[in-house]
């Protein structure tokens, strides 16, 4: 094993720079923003104080510009949907309520207005939105429908003599649920419906509801409820909303995708109904990215506690000595923090890439509010896929990571103060919100199944037996890649050569691509050799982990190309040698824990399967004398860090720095 | 594969009498006791509400009679070890901080004043401590030491002139931390400190410490801090204590295990140091047993709350149906939780054999008050290492199974109301208290490896190059069974033969064995070849995750045996056919996680392994229908599962249904 060597001169703000990539300045404000001593994280308030206080930091926010980014420049905003999804990721290292907070105003709410609404809409709220005058709810989720967003209940009914749609509730399991801003600060409310009319269902559409009135009460007909306590994010006042034959004029209609004229007749620029509900939907994907980016942010914030604690924390005499170990020093200690380490840096470059990716097929904010309709562009249709399937990836790894560094910090970590509860608590409900990672997963391979949006939402995966193999997988290659360098290391792979270096590059490309591949071949071949099944549900079902498991693969793949293209955008420095480590790290740990499906495929003989053990070992023990210098190149301001435990560890090695 | 078909009418009641086994009174009493209102699980309270209530509730355990079941009846106990544990695991269910602050008080405070102390101390405080009238802590924890107790920086200093010991924390990282009942209840504290006499440390012993005068403000020299909000446990009052050279009269020192007379002397009956030492913390088991039936209780009220949200949410319509699909019908939805069922049945049983042991190798309470020192009993040393590694694996998996199950509710599991933000929370620190798992694990393999209780505490692993592997590999088949029944399927295996039925026990007892056998052998001879090494802490350390993965099959191994012979018990019947099949679906799904090691040594084909996956999925189908049952037979009170969710659900659906 040729194992390359470690720098031990790594330059902190040259990795930060690489890192902070192409919106560095929106990070730098953010940064500069956390030191305001109103964003200081709080402990132990009550649920009241909380909701009072996030909405004062709302309030801060929109005055420090943060809530314009997003928004067309004629209503002050800035024009930047990358940064404003670079902002939020920021925000999520501090208050995580706010940014929940702030993510249903300007991104849920503000978003529908924005993309689902029109110019009438855009002039009437869009500047009151970015400047807090006005509050609003995004009421998709119901009690009995959420993932299932196409069999939503509740109703939107066009009278033509009256020109108002009435939005109903039909029963209780219709309620809009979950809802932030609804139990105490919004004032309308985007709720999706059925838009029927002359009698005919034309498919969920969205609608702007008043829910209350200016004294604060409930507008008649509407009756709210406060969800109450959760787990976390107590500081968003979640509430339920029921509709009892309330009346909207017909202009209250997010009317983009379709409209009703004043006598009832029904109109869209997308004559197919499923294609247009997923055009809908698809203008939420910033969200799902969004929400990606928080997960990463909370688990660096989370690593970074654990690590420095894990520095100055000592425990137990080594045999025959008096000097105490430190934690970090123990490979258990080390393998249960480093692999989750290199796999933020993994999660984080393939953010910045989808986030690149959202901001580059975006339509500038400005034009489109006259353009309308976006382009149908595929690269959107693949960003939309890989985002879901990052999405859920990124905030199970989120959980289970500061799992991980809460046991690693023992007793410690289980106090309030030491922000690793707050942090689990608060970002829990992140792998089931915005998608429920299963379904996004799912959603994640019927993309690469089909290779066609046309066919998203039906759940009828018989249909996939059009699907030829190949011609997919040709297409996996450009996900993971679509660039030179990865196709570059595909040809040069040693393809099934066992007597490879573990730490070659491509034979990790070709083994992440190849069982993506693998796995794509052979779910289709089982749905397709099902073709005339009598239970279509029983086939789907029995093929369901497999599913999963493609999609799981196909991230892996766009990590690994991810982290792939990143590198080797640096120059030749000890930076770039450290970082090739990092990914070294997060793909044996991949395999690692894959192993079983590897063997199982003939890609990894037994002998080789414990190399790649003994090689994480070895990675383990190389990186971990950077692995504060990796957790500070994330650049986390200390004021979110703000846990007692952590900061000894800095001053120690502020002063080992400076020595 | 022939796999037995499932049978369709299985006895709630007779599937949980075998359950509730031997102490099946003290689990009816404690169903009795959860009726009582004073119980219901509260949600919502503030910190001050909260301890003030638990606190009430404890009054009302000591007026039920609960809290006597471990203590002597001379004093007003009940001489039951076994059902205090027992009814500790009931009392999981409901209120944990209550849980908690009982095993404070009752299980760890008066565990060391009755198995540490003499009679004197017995007679001054047993009564006392059973009726509440008097509120200790365990004070053991420091905030630099905790699963290392023997580094513990206290010191209790003798004094001839005054015969009195000075307790002293001598700084700031030697301070009590995380100490139960101590920020606001407790009155005396068990305090574990470095006795010092003539000048001579004999190591940790504990001292009984007034930390609170009788209108409660601090003992003079006693500083008390709040440890403040928690992750979870916010009823049970943690804090610091801190002594500034506190005097307290010699008799103050719990001496069963050492003493020190008028003049300064030491005498102990343990003349071993290491020896005494760890003498000291077995009387402590206890604890570590209870914390595992607490992890499982709460376990099975998640799993009960997810399981019936799961058999009425529903979620999509299949292919080409208009009805929509249950959870609990997806195969993802069954792979979440019934593996995680059937695990927390082999936990159950391997719980109930742990108690059984506790009890059956502790004296009576009433003698040994008269006979001092517990026998030296081999099965009590065994009983030692397997609650250490059962307490691991129990723990861990309650995580990470109430983690799944709030997954699985989507978002009405992250509501404070259905219980699992409240199960997660509170449950979380029981992965690091009692012993922190990796720690304990850690033992295990330590026991494993030596055999010997005398090398226990030494980090000194290279003294394990005595060990001789075959030995140790005998005693395995006793530890996993030390019953014939296991003997006999260890005869009947097929070894190496990959032919056999996937389903046949004798095949799964051979293969957890020999894989617990190779583990031992292959890491004792890394140690023992490594006997002169220049580093012996390097060379222990490459090796620590090989040890930690030994201990882990071990408790495999551990709970095989448990299942195996616990069904063997009962008759022939739909009960006994329903349990093989869970027992199945545990052993395969463990099979199925670890089948990357399998491959590795030899023991499982490719073609096998993949078998092993489908053969797990065939079994979550073939159970899915038995799911409920399975819940049922737990016998948890219907006031403890109090989760809207889980109660509603079915009358939510009906109206949804009718309207």
């Amino acid at each position: 094993m040729s194992r390359p060597g470690l720098p031990t001169a790594v330059s902190v703000e040259e990795l930060r720079a690489h890192l902070d990539g192409r919106w560095a300045d929106v990070r730098d404000r953010s940064r500069k923003l956390a030191t305001d001593p109103r964003f200081a994280v709080a402990v132990g308030e009550d649920v009241e104080t909380q909701r009072a206080n996030v909405l004062n930091r709302m309030a801060a926010l929109a005055e420090g510009g943060y809530s314009s980014l997003g928004f067309p420049t004629r209503y002050g905003g800035r024009n930047d949907v990358g940064g404003s999804v670079v902002g939020f990721e920021m925000l999520a290292m501090g208050d995580l309520s706010l940014l929940v907070k702030a993510g249903v105003q300007w991104g849920l709410f503000g978003g529908a207005v924005l993309h689902l609404g029109t110019e009438r809409h855009h002039a009437a709220y869009l500047a009151d939105i970015i400047a807090l005058r006005l509050v609003g709810c995004f009421a998709m989720t119901e009690t009995g429908h959420g993932s299932d967003v196409a069999s939503l209940r509740t109703t939107a009914t066009y009278d033509p003599a009256s020109q108002e749609f009435e939005i109903h509730t039909p029963y209780e399991a219709a309620r809009k649920d979950y809802i932030g801003n609804a139990a105490r600060d919004g004032r309308l409310a985007a709720v999706f419906a059925q838009l029927v009319t002359g009698g005919q269902s034309q498919g969920v559409h969205a609608f702007l509801v008043p829910i209350r009135t200016a004294d604060g009460s409930p507008a008649p007909g509407v009756h709210i409820e406060d969800c109450g306590l959760k787990a976390g994010l107590n500081g968003v006042d979640n509430g339920r909303l029921s509709f009892d034959h309330v009346r909207v004029s017909r202009d209250n209609l997010l009317n983009r995708y379709g409209d009703v004229s004043a006598d009832g007749t029904y109109t869209t620029p997308i004559a197919n109904k499923t294609k247009r509900f997923f055009t809908m939907l698809g203008t939420l994907v910033q969200g799902r990215i969004s929400v990606a980016g928080g997960a990463g942010s909370a688990a660096k914030v989370a690593l970074a506690v654990a690590l420095r604690y894990g520095e100055v924390r000592r425990q137990f005499a080594g045999p025959g000595a008096d000097d105490e170990i430190v934690l970090l020093d123990y490979l258990a200690h080390q393998r249960k923090l480093l692999p989750a380490l290199a796999t933020t840096y993994a999660l984080h470059v393939a953010q910045s890439e989808l986030v690149t990716g959202l901001h580059d097929t975006t339509p500038s904010l400005d034009d489109s509010v006259a353009h309308g309709l976006p382009a149908e562009d595929p690269a959107r249709r693949e960003l939309e896929a890989r985002a879901a399937g990052i999405k859920a990836i990124a905030t199970w790894h989120a959980t289970r990571t500061i799992q991980t560094c809460r046991e690693a910090c023992g007793g410690a970590g289980y106090l309030a103060e030491n922000r690793l509860p707050g942090l689990k608590a608060d970002t829990d409900v992140f792998t089931t919100f915005e998608g429920d990672n299963t379904v996004l997963l799912q959603l994640v391979a019927k993309e690469l199944l089909t290779g066609y949006r046309d066919h998203f939402g039906e759940l009828d995966l018989i249909g996939t037996a059009r699907f030829v193999a190949d011609q997919a997988v040709e297409t996996i290659v450009e996900k993971v890649g679509g660039r030179r360098l990865v196709q570059r290391l595909l040809d040069a792979a040693p393809g099934r050569d066992e007597q490879s270096d573990l730490l070659d590059r491509a034979w990790h490309v070709e083994l992440f691509t190849w069982r993506e591949k693998h796995l794509l071949e052979t779910v289709a071949r089982r749905l397709r050799r099902a073709a005339g099944a009598d239970d279509p549900f029983a086939v789907f079902n029995v093929a369901q982990d497999h599913m999963l498991l493609a999609a799981r693969a196909h991230v892996d793949a766009v990590l690994l190309g991810a982290f792939v293209t990143s590198t080797d955008a640096l120059p030749d420095g000890p930076e770039r040698q450290l970082l090739e480590r990092v990914c070294d790290l997060y793909v044996l740990s991949t395999i690692e824990a894959e192993r079983g499906w590897f063997q199982e495929h003939g890609r990894l003989t037994a002998q080789r399967a414990k190399a790649v053990i003994a090689e994480v070992n070895a990675l383990c023990a190389a990186l971990r004398p950077h692995a504060l210098t990796l957790v500070d190149a994330f650049g986390i301001p200390e004021a979110a860090i703000a846990a007692p435990i952590a900061q000894g560890a800095e001053e120690k090695r502020q002063s080992e720095l400076r020595a």
